[in-house]
């Protein structure tokens, strides 16, 4: 595995480059028309101005309007690092420029709805979607090996090549060793995964659970000699009920519980908690804001991914439970966190959650 | 369920009472010989010194020499809340009592070192050791029920009646509910599980663990706009392997793995590190101490559980290694945290761990 080609300069895809670069490979960073001023900064001084680190020298920066063709020849490894709401323009982009990709990645996270599954994964859809013609003339996508990645990362501590352990899941093991071996560093230690839906339905539910446990952090504290602090008992029952909903929510989608029982979903809930905007949320939902009150007062202009999760997963849940699939009783959590989305009720923190 | 006693006063079996007495049982609360100076202050103004907290005004608070047999008749359930160190005088002054239990749970949580067996949990120790004639030529114990409790309970929190979900563990399904809805209440939120030895195999463990999680809180850290906080990336993967090796270490000790992937490991965990003298230790170690001389400077004088769990753990563990019962590879952080304990040696806060 030699060249990996990041489409979107956002956090997470420019920091993938830093251990791509570290172990030698040749890194081409591709900006969406958002990313504008980073690439400009990048391309004067290899300054990430929202990761507020500098990138290895050796990496190669483009604007999209210079993406052609031959920057997409003979990618070995070409990353999708776009938010969820670009998706859509990022295979248009791929499609455009008629290649044929070795190995896709993941670091976008999101649920696609379905008429008839739960809700579909990107590790599901994203096939269908590349595959299909739409009403384009243009090629279909073709590409041998697709890669979910997951785990606990903030993409800054990455680039600032904090130790960092990953998972990285496909159906293709020798695919999946290549691309793992390719990335990874010292700081950077990747597990091999064959579940790949699993790690692709756990990434865009943490963000949504993560609301959910933030409640805790704004809404219980106790004093000790004046001093006021977070309850820890609530946040701990709460994350690991989070957990417990999560690996039976993934296997619903068509992923493996114990994905959730690692990196991908309780060690990546570990690191949503308490940073970001899912956890801001939250912890607003927990001073008993609802969210729309939320979204226009500390959140105003802000995208919510968790919000979207919800959106998406709300009317096959709702459908699992009424024809027995799903029993309401085990999600009290996911229940109490869609019903905010849906109904724009207050957060239910009843104690008898659990 | 009418009626509970507790033995020792300190924080976790005084905050015990809290829901009990709010359910209306009658409850004793006993003081160890330590405890005299908080059964003084209880008996006083019901305020205990340690919890920083009034207790409900009906418990019964009674010094050491002050419990009598009759204390002991027709007790339904009796909670041992001694430390670790005291389970064996515990035991002696039941049996002293002659008494004939019917529901016997368990607060102190440890490990007892076996010559068969890897290390045996209370669950299954105590029943031997109470079942014992030993040297004294006292009648053995009988109980009838052996009920053990886990779960994230920072026992302050309990008595302040902050929301806490916790397991109760029990092979006999009608002795746990009836405990179980004899101490639940809206704040305390219990789960019932066959897996008693799961649930104490788990409790000693979270204590060893927290150790090797925290000592990322004490080495990793992130600098932004001259702010320095600890990095997330390494916390959240060692809290994830933790939990993974705590699963396989319950399961060799008997115990089942889900159980670990749940309130009495998972969430236990969550709630230990960042707090407490176990905490505290392994931040010692992420700065560069040694245990003994973490032990001689900042913790001195303390009582480190996870240490003494680590003792026990030990010669079971290598032996297992070297007859291919557990795989090396699987453990590297209970083989960091070991090597810590055995050797004195400075805490291998390698990238390689993972």
């Amino acid at each position: 595995m030699q060249r990996m080609v990041v489409l979107g300069a956002g956090v997470m895809g420019s920091a993938l480059c830093v251990p791509a670069a570290d172990n030698g490979l040749d890194v081409t960073l591709v900006g969406t028309h958002l990313d504008h001023s980073i690439i400009e900064s990048l391309k004067s001084s290899h300054y990430h101005p929202a990761l507020d680190a500098r990138l290895p020298d050796s990496i190669r920066y483009l604007q999209i309007d210079e993406l052609t063709a031959e920057h997409l020849m003979q990618v070995d490894l070409f990353v999708i690092g776009v938010s969820s709401p670009g998706m859509d323009w990022a295979i248009e982009t791929i499609r455009a420029k008629k290649t044929a990709l070795s190995t896709l990645a993941l670091i976008t996270k999101g649920l696609e709805p379905d008429n008839d599954a739960p809700a579909l994964t990107y590790a599901d859809a994203l096939p269908v979607k590349l595959a299909a013609q739409q009403e384009s003339t243009l090629e279909p996508i073709t590409f041998e090996h697709l890669v979910g990645i997951g785990g606990p990362c903030i993409a800054r501590e990455l680039a600032l090549r904090q130790p960092t352990a990953v998972v990285f899941g496909c159906v293709d093991n020798d695919a999946l060793a290549t691309m793992a071996n390719a990335l990874q560093t010292d700081y950077y230690r990747i597990k091999q995964s064959a579940d790949v839906t699993g790690i692709e339905a756990c990434a865009p539910l943490k963000n949504f659970f993560a609301i959910g446990v933030s409640a805790t952090l704004g809404h219980y504290a106790t004093e000790k000699n004046q001093v006021v602090s977070v309850s820890k008992n609530p946040t701990a029952a709460y994350f690991n009920q989070a957990v417990v909903e999560m690996a039976a929510l993934a296997e619903w989608l068509g992923g493996r519980r114990d994905t959730a029982y690692d990196l991908a979903g309780m060690g990546d809930l570990h690191v949503t908690v308490g940073g970001g905007r899912n956890s801001r949320l939250g912890t607003c939902l927990g001073q008993g804001l609802t969210i729309s009150e939320a979204m226009a007062g500390p959140l105003q202009g802000q995208t919510v991914e968790g919000i979207d999760t919800g959106r998406v997963l709300s009317a096959g849940f709702r459908k699992a439970i009424d024809n027995g699939e799903l029993r309401k009783e085990n999600f009290p959590l996911t229940t109490a966190i869609l019903d905010c989305i849906e109904f724009d009720c207050q957060f239910g923190l009843c104690h008898q959650l659990f």
